[in-house]
């Protein structure tokens, strides 16, 4: 190995960029040496010319050398992506963390586009990671040993006892993935619900799911795009598709919710944002995905203000998306070979960057996780407080619970 | 009475400018006759020369004259002037909403400054119809049976859970009124404090509490700009401050937060905002308080953004402050002939007009009521869900909560 001196200089250079990362940069895959500081993550360029791509353009180039298997991590990828997140805001961190934003925010959808267009991926391949209902989004843990199949169910919950549903009440969601929250409702709140989802693979998913659940009658899946909802509903729901719109989208959805709600119903946004806004970069708006956008709250605002909308309560629960992507990144190790075998070493190791990546940025706060409660100028359908989503026994609680229409009347 | 055919038509022209609002608008205070419609408040005005006034320039006259007692309302007052919001958006009702807006929102505040100056309202004023601790912002009601006492109490509660105080912790509050929140959070939750405010009758009567609470090793009152905050804290608190100072000041508050707490600690915002921006008249700009603005969620994030603060929580309690002035106008009603001796009638009717004007502002949703809490990028002291502040053993709970430094660890 030639030029070892300049090997080193450009590897210190790159150290040096990524802000002085706890992380060991080291040149070539074999011999493996023992590293001099065992409980530092080390990522391994395979020789010169990875060195070379990286320093010459990390943000093309970083992901694909990892995806290629050109650059490898040994020890906790996580922790080392972390690391470079936690660092100096220098130049590499932030391209790289633009890149990792990429994979982060539009990738499980706009990635799924463009994925599923190269690689026709089927559902069989979430069925790998995700929990059996196939709940792509945010879990929700009430407490450390909640598993990942309960989490999710009490997500749902948490999404319904945010809305209030009450029985027989008309419920609209837009973006419906695999349909788990709308059976949800039906099944557990007695509500009516239409659900809107363009994929058509989802979509039929969804309706095999509800013909064995006997809720074909109570829950509609609907082949079509959100912005052709038109009737009027008491509650909105869209959990994930916001950061899928982009910000050129926000005053149709407005419009949308307006029309669905009026100014007597009530809405939930659940979407993937950030603290501050970041534009994507010029290679991810050409090459991978020109819509996607991760908000701030600022941003979100948009879609409520113009229609005088209440925000009735914010939680971010960019901690729990963490904690959900683990578990499908423990999940996806487990069938990491079948993945391979079925779509090649490339692709299989690309997924799981997006998801250890999904977890540097929700655990250090590069991205936010957050369910925005909204209300029309005139719903009086709220309780007094938001105890009620804390109280195991919602029923009892809501038949106690003060209602703003009793505190006005 | 002359013209009585254009009195009436005059009458029936502020009416339909009204939107056709569910009051009666008559004319004359005697001989006073049965109401043809007696379940509607009647909005009664004294003589042409009123009624001409309030058609010239309801903005500035309105309120004036209903101080002066030269308009007057049989009936609820506070049904009345919600009747007046609820109606559809035509001029009138903007331009009194306007004049409401500015005595609900810098009206406790701004409008005390330039009273002090006028009436020298003292403590003794407040104590006639606040709660014994003197917290002049909104409450925060568990159920429906809470009195104002005890929901001023459970509000300084519910503020030091959402800040998730600790024993030995460090707090500053930036306008810190008559000093409640800091007394209660070193009494109850074992923190230190510096509290800011730049009255000096309001931080003598703090100070003198703190000595008979024997606390004063633990707060510190300070008689100065929230804007000389330089020291570090864990949290930093304001209650019932960022609606008076003026969007022009949010970068400043901002770089307050930012120094108090750096990127570790966390902090939360209390204030009276709105949906929708709405500018104050020319009238209120010039004549009452330059600096006072309630902004949207989207403005407020001015103060938060730059900083790449997290928002981790939104809570919207436009309902517990309705219910909190009303409380304070059924007290003030008790008093009415108190203040009426000391301040003048013009004085006493203009507080009614403020206490029941901001109860129909927070009822009809022209006023929203937002609690933010925040955090630095790298905070860690947070529980993983919001179930400790619906837990009445918080220590116990603690104990058992997860942390988020746990999570990452």
């Amino acid at each position: 190995m030639p030029h070892k001196g300049l090997d080193r200089r450009l590897l210190s250079s790159i150290h040096h960029l990524a802000g002085s990362a706890r992380v060991r940069m080291e040149l070539g895959f074999s011999p493996r040496q023992m590293s001099l500081c065992p409980t530092l993550p080390v990522v391994r360029l395979k020789d010169r010319k990875t060195l070379l791509a990286v320093l010459l353009n990390p943000e093309m180039n970083f992901g694909d050398l990892y995806s290629q298997g050109d650059i490898d991590v040994e020890g906790d990828l996580v922790k080392a992506l972390e690391a470079l997140y936690h660092a100096p805001n220098r130049l590499i961190t932030r391209l790289i963390s633009r890149w990792l934003g990429w994979i982060q925010s539009c990738g499980l959808s706009a990635a799924r586009k463009n994925i599923h267009h190269h690689y026709d991926i089927s559902t069989d391949f979430y069925k790998l990671w995700l929990d059996p209902k196939l709940v792509y989004t945010c879990a929700y843990f009430p407490d450390e040993n909640t598993g990942l199949e309960d989490a999710q169910k009490a997500k749902l919950d948490l999404v319904c006892r945010k809305l209030w549903l009450q029985p027989g009440e008309t419920v609209v969601e837009a973006g419906c993935g695999w349909g788990a929250l709308s059976l949800h409702m039906a099944r557990e709140y007695g509500v009516r619900v239409k659900a809107f989802n363009i994929s058509h693979e989802q979509i039929a998913f969804a309706r095999e799911q509800a013909k064995l659940e006997g809720l074909e009658s109570r829950v509609e899946f609907i082949e079509d795009d959100y912005r052709n909802i038109a009737a009027h509903y008491d509650a909105f729901v869209s959990v994930g598709m916001l950061e899928h719109i982009g910000r050129e989208h926000y005053e149709e959805l407005g419009n949308v919710i307006r029309r669905s709600i009026g100014d007597t119903g009530r809405g939930l946004l659940h979407f993937i944002g950030k603290s501050q806004p970041q534009p994507f970069s010029v290679w991810i708006r050409k090459r991978i995905f020109p819509g996607a956008y991760t908000p701030t709250l600022r941003e979100a605002m948009d879609v409520l203000e113009p229609h005088d909308f209440s925000v009735l309560d914010v939680e971010n629960l960019r901690m729990h998306y963490a904690r959900t992507i683990e578990f499908w990144l423990q999940r996806y190790e487990r069938h990491f070979e079948q993945v391979v075998e079925r779509f090649g070493p490339t692709f299989a190791r690309m997924w799981r960057l997006y998801l250890a990546g999904s977890i540097a940025g929700f655990r250090v706060g590069t991205l936010q996780l957050f369910q925005i409660v909204l209300a029309g100028r005139a719903c009086k359908s709220q309780p007094w407080t938001r105890a009620q989503l804390y109280n195991n026994n919602a029923t009892e609680q809501d038949s106690q619970d003060a209602q703003w229409i009793r505190a006005t009347s």
